[in-house]
């Protein structure tokens, strides 16, 4: 065992939450489940064992690994995962964010946007790598319930999905939030820049620009601000 | 200079862009600006030098002291200011805070609320202090364009502001955010529990109590998540 880098086969979930989620979702992907002698927590204890149990999956006690594994003392429980590409399902609305820079404003779009229903997510190269056990314990495990999947350049995704219409979220945008209206029944995909420097505006041509309005006494939305209320109204909308 | 402590009457700002919002927006209570030799940034040095004459503010060239107050390594520009307890607007919507835990999360939401025109933040005891420099740095100083003011109940806040509507956000509430028609005129406030465990049920009977839908696949949205589409919404509203 040792500490996660990119180029691993495997990463880890740290903490009870996002390893039952992960044992519950994706228990294929499990190699084992690690804890810590010290767990006190009986009901975490119980749950991971009920799961495993039920799941088929193995687990062992064993302090060490996971004091490698994990950067915070006090993480107790951990799971050992294969990482897998997963395919967009297409026939369903995605969420795109181009070249995101930092792992927990990953988890956290992850596991918001799958709290409104969106399930496929296309990340666009550059970009965080999902499977950091960072990105997973922001995403409270919510990774296991997705799909993600990373392509080398926008264009890339278009041409694999060329039936979803595009909406662009920029400071440029030419539509106010509030004023898009969107068929319901019509495949989208809401896409997002970065954190430090959001669309470039050669995405202004690519589909429907978007601004969600703000006052001039704020910069710019947090991203994760700004794909939350995004995907909040989509998924409401009328 | 020491490091920055809860019951100090000054704290800093940490880093270009909060301390030029602290000389822009309130001077009156900056007792100097401290940079670094190192700071190689010309358009920050010009910036902080052209306010710090503007507004007639003292600045001095003191690594040591940058070091010792700030836990980053990069920090070149720091701000040191006397912390004010502001009062709210009577006449304004309100953000109502109740027992926030979480430094980060309570920067990130002042800074977003502004975005959407707020600019009275209650937050009831116990809660994070918000003169953290950790706070202060991500609200990007958006908090010296606010008032921001504690109160020791949520009863002695609405003894002073009895004229708000209140409009309480939780799991259980019993009207769905999209359902809730208001007023554009009236006076209200909108009240969030803390990030462990929301609001007690006690809040229930408090006014119209209100739940922003999201699907059984996650438990709950994170606070700074919630407070932004709420805010949005209302600022947006019908």
């Amino acid at each position: 065992m040792k500490k996660y880098k990119k180029e691993d086969l495997y990463s880890y979930t740290l903490g009870t939450f996002p390893t039952l989620e992960l044992i519950k979702h994706q228990p294929q992907l499990v190699n084992k489940i690690i804890y810590s002698a010290k767990l006190a927590n009986k009901s975490a204890k119980n749950d991971i064992n009920y799961f495993c149990k039920q799941h088929k999956v193995a687990s062992e006690i064993n302090d060490k690994a996971l004091s490698i594994i994990s950067e915070k003392e006090n993480c107790f429980v951990a799971g050992v995962f294969k990482k897998i590409d997963t395919r967009l399902a297409a026939k369903q609305p995605h969420i795109v964010l181009v070249a995101p820079e930092n792992m927990g404003n990953a988890g956290t779009i992850l596991r918001t946007v799958l709290g409104f229903g969106y399930t496929n997510v296309a990340i666009i190269k550059p970009g965080v790598d999902i499977y950091n056990p960072k990105v997973v314990r922001a995403s409270m495990g919510a990774i296991f319930s997705m799909n993600v999947s990373y392509f080398n350049s926008f264009e890339d995704y278009q041409k694999q999905f060329p039936d979803h219409k595009i909406y662009t979220f920029m400071l440029k945008g030419r539509q106010e939030l509030q004023s898009v209206k969107h068929d319901k029944q019509e495949l989208y995909s809401l896409v997002f820049g970065s954190e430090s420097s959001g669309l470039p505006d050669s995405f202004l041509e690519k589909g429907t620009s978007i601004i969600i309005k703000h006052s001039d006494r704020i910069d710019s939305l947090n991203l994760t601000i700004a794909v939350a209320i995004a995907s909040y109204v989509f998924s409401n909308g009328d």
